[in-house]
């Protein structure tokens, strides 16, 4: 019989790593126009090495700024088609001064390599070529078909992504999306992310007189903006933390009981959340834990607000504008652009006398949810626990990914989020670093996902 | 039968106006410390001015800072004693290249003289000066006893004033203290201000998490700080204005008969106050008027506030502090530091779950109210009335004199602001200028005042 990927994988170990470092060399930071020639350059590092590889189609597509790399192999006959996404360019470096050695210079220390783009993207983007190398040397083929989309501007924004999705909506078809772009729950603690929040947001502009006045002469005869956005704002929440906007909790579905099952499998100590952060207490809506809170239920929040004097000490000034920038995260079925409305709908009702209120909208971004059950998560599981010998936790995240909704809205296929880096792991801040166990780990985990899910989807 | 003080005062017309050129020629900023000299050539041009008319004791007292000048003539037996206020010092005068003339060259334009310190306040403290002059050349003494106390710190705070009354106590005690600072109520319509409002103050600082949060890690899970200031805040009025802080209007008195009178006399359009605000409406506490609810109802405004990020577009993050900057206009009897611990109880009690809240307060002045029925009131607007042949106005201003607190605090005597500035006279500003009709006529106005005064206190 010839070599297993598991054999393979350990006799290439110094290999592949000498190689990571070549790919993290390259300074391909999508921030800084003058780094455009640096991400071009890693566009190509990976044209080449999905060739070499054994990957066909293989081709730097262009978009308005920085390229897509594509590369399919599709001749896994009657298996499922698994399109494989990642970013090639990285964060910005600055304050340099703070970084142990140079970012662009990899260095392995206390099992880690440190650089930029060690763990966010490269090293991960890196791991998918290398497990599917493993397996075309060690079988001649893969077990499941496999399209890969590599992007080039994931840390700005990734601006032309949706436009590029849209046209190449027919080539990039497939079955499941995987991406390994996220964290594990803990060193050592295997997790599958099957669902994000989505986002609306507006600005709220409330304007009183042309000018600031004189809070003497003026104070109690005209409509103080700041009376009047705090008084919208105060309307959004009860003192127990439920949003009041009618209709807002509409179409949220209740935690079932097989996702307590899974939320039974994420560890989670409020006690020491509570800690960490230095609050009084933790506060969120009744019947819900903190991870329910920031994970399953939707939200409503404040992130940024202003009006009149914000110097020292005290300027007796009426301020003519006071401004709020809200945010709200959303669970499956919350529609973002309905929930906007409601909002809307909430101001105008609240709005109180003397002042006119401006309402701006901010993106939107839908939640995506792949049922914790689809073959495709439990399939991913399976291979984490086969690698990592323990029981993989199933999560949902409060964050957004935007990229995840772009995906969602072209090509509404369920999602994978099968991430190795640790949330320790400095990405956007100096000294990132990956952590080889799962460097390695993860390689050898994926091969045996797609051997899995070529039996499982 | 010897000249009248009004003969006097028509001859000596433009010599008066030359010698108030020559006072106005000095720079005597008080902010600004090359001016220092000027400041202090400024009092001694004042002390050689009050010797040569015929006050006594006249001093340059020395302050921490600019001196005041002091003089007295105490010679009307049985009868009142006087004093007057008035400050020498001056605001900056930039941008400079505003002034139509140099701000320190005075000059006479369309019976306006325009100088930086016109109208504000070396003109109405020259104005003084002259009228005592008038009376002393006519009659060979004056009516009533009077003390004048005049000081170079008024545009900077009045830093050092506190201190100089509470040591000159004595020196400085009288039966009606008489402060020529403020403005008519239009042109030709003279005014008698007989209450301001007073002030306290303070800041609501909000914690939550040691740092910023992600909203999308954290959103729902934490009291955001933003979310709990403006519980805080809306609950501090009802939706139509009025105040909820228990107490705080315990001791306010309302509106009498008599003051509705006076506030009769006041013109006061609303309609023209909206469209000049540019506002959709009026607002404020059910059952006042615009002039009411400014200056005889007491009030809490908001400031300033500000938490989390307030740059363009949106950024997700969960802000970890929230400040709010409030003041309290007050009217008679109420104390501003008993009003401050009502602020203080009504926020513990409001407070949210989950933060912690800090409560810092800023500067507090009392409100001043002479009763407008009081001899020293109504002389002054039989003055005003002589001279203008139009009916007076008896007016209480929303806004607070700090100079006056101070004197009602350690003097505590009645106090009557007889101003003959015109609020179009570009106060602080570029050209700055006074009003030649209300210099002439307001030293006879004052003639009048202390004849009707030794009669009539």
């Amino acid at each position: 019989m010839a070599q297993s990927f598991q054999q393979y994988l350990e006799t290439h170990q110094s290999e592949n790593l000498e190689q990571l470092k070549e790919f993290l060399k390259i300074p391909s930071i999508s921030a800084l126009s003058e780094h455009k020639g640096d991400v071009l350059k890693a566009a190509e590092w990976l044209r080449d090495e999905l060739t070499r590889i054994g990957l066909e189609h293989v081709q730097v597509l262009e978009t308005k700024g920085n390229p897509v790399v594509y590369g399919d192999w599709l001749h896994a006959e009657n298996k499922p088609t698994v399109l494989i996404y990642g970013h090639y360019d990285v964060q910005p470096v600055d304050p340099l001064n703070l970084w142990e050695t140079p970012p662009f210079d990899p260095e392995v220390r206390d099992g880690k390599i440190y650089a930029r783009g060690a763990s966010d993207d490269k090293g991960q983007v890196f791991m998918h070529i290398k497990a599917l190398e493993a397996l075309f040397q060690t079988d001649g083929k893969l077990p499941v078909n496999v399209k890969i989309i590599f992007e080039g501007e994931e840390e700005i924004g990734s601006p032309n992504l949706p436009i590029f999705l849209q046209s190449h909506k027919e080539m990039l078809q497939a079955d499941v999306l995987v991406i390994s772009d996220t964290d594990m729950l803990d060193k050592g603690k295997p997790s599958i992310c099957y669902g994000l929040r989505g986002l609306t947001g507006l600005q709220i502009d409330v304007k009183g007189a042309n000018s600031d006045l004189h809070s003497g002469s003026f104070g109690g005869g005209v409509q103080n903006p700041a009376h009047a956005l705090v008084e919208i704002l105060a309307s959004f929440h009860d003192s127990e933390g439920r949003i009041l906007v009618e209709g807002f909790y509409d179409k949220v579905e209740e935690i079932t009981e097989e996702e307590k099952k899974a939320i039974a499998q994420v560890p989670s100590d409020d006690e020491k959340i509570r800690q960490e952060l230095g609050v009084p207490e933790l506060f969120g809506e009744p019947g819900y834990s903190f991870y329910e809170r920031t994970s399953y239920r939707p939200t409503l929040e404040i992130n940024g607000m202003y009006s009149g004097f914000q110097g020292e000490g005290i300027k007796t000034v009426l301020p003519n504008t006071a401004t709020a920038k809200i945010t709200c995260r959303l669970v499956p079925n919350q529609d973002p652009a309905e929930i906007f409305q409601l909002l809307v709908k909430h101001i105008e009702n609240h709005k109180p006398k003397g002042v006119t209120v401006q309402i701006t909208p901010f993106d939107q971004g839908s939640p995506f949810l792949t049922p914790f059950d689809h073959p495709a998560i439990q399939s991913a599981g399976r291979a984490c626990e086969k690698v990592y010998g323990t029981k993989v936790a199933y999560t949902r995240s409060g964050g957004s990914i935007p990229i995840v909704a772009d995906f969602n809205e072209t090509l509404n296929i369920p999602v994978v989020l099968l991430g190795f880096a640790l949330a320790s792991e400095n990405f956007h801040a100096p000294n990132e670093h990956f952590h080889l166990e799962n460097f390695y780990k993860g390689m050898e985990t994926l091969c045996h996902y797609w051997y899995d899910l070529a039996e499982s989807l």
